[in-house]
């Protein structure tokens, strides 16, 4: 995957996320990419982020499907405008609800896959549905609901 | 609040968890207590906990509110069968379904307080819902459905 991620389209200052900002040094760094019409993250977790030994965390699980969708939804929201990522308005997304449904324990051991589809895109909102994978096998489902971020979060000063 | 936490009585093979186990010393370490019919989790976010800056990050508040809540079923099961929580067998619960609302950003200065209310007991299933609140106001809503953890996956060996 040679392309550019969606996250490292995101300003500065809207690059400190916890889940998906490539300026914050402590956190998950989460890429994603288009894959056709599709999305795609993979991750790697760390050994401790275990719920019961040999398991990820649900709450990492949760994390990767919040950020992945943020990123889908802005990279869906350019794509349907015809734009590029780099280009202005910047179009960026919150988490208006998060959903997921935890199918069996998710081997932590290799890597993880998240997939994204566009469910819906209607005026400031934006649907994403995600499945995630480990071991060949669907371990998580996910479901957000995000919404274009209003322009005075959009121009919040760097930390 | 003197009483122990929840979280301190899992046993030691289940207590690496990311997001609770005492035991994992990069973890969140949420430490969940009884205040009458509810239960009640504080929490102060590091800032690199950050979503957009000056806010806390959305897959943190899934995290907190994923143990916050397993942790608030296995004391509501314990309650229920009117057993101390350090009494066999252990009662120990999985996440089943995740949902959160996110009702407006949550400031990252400051203390977090998560509050849970048991919706339902049946069978080995426990629904809990939970508001998270900052600085006075409500931030977020979630409700888990958990599933109390088959033996298979009690007996599993430390990491």
């Amino acid at each position: 995957m040679e392309q550019r991620a969606f996250q490292d389209y995101y300003p500065d200052q809207l690059s400190y996320c916890y889940g998906c900002g490539r300026l914050n040094e402590h956190g998950l760094q989460v890429k994603s990419y288009w894959d056709g019409d599709e999305t795609v993250c993979i991750f790697e977790p760390k050994t401790y982020h275990t719920a019961i030994p040999g398991y990820v965390y649900g709450g990492l699980i949760a994390s990767l499907i919040d950020c992945h969708s943020t990123g889908t939804a802005a990279a869906a929201a350019y794509r349907a405008e015809g734009r590029a990522m780099d280009t202005e308005p910047a179009l960026r997304f919150l988490t208006a609800s998060l959903h997921v449904d935890y199918l069996r324990p998710t081997p932590i051991e290799g890597l993880i896959e998240v997939r994204g589809t566009i469910k819906e895109i209607k005026g400031r909102k934006v649907v994403v549905t995600t499945t995630l994978s480990a071991g060949g096998q669907v371990c998580a489902r996910g479901e957000v609901v995000a919404v274009q971020m209003p322009d005075n979060l959009l121009e919040v000063p760097p930390p």
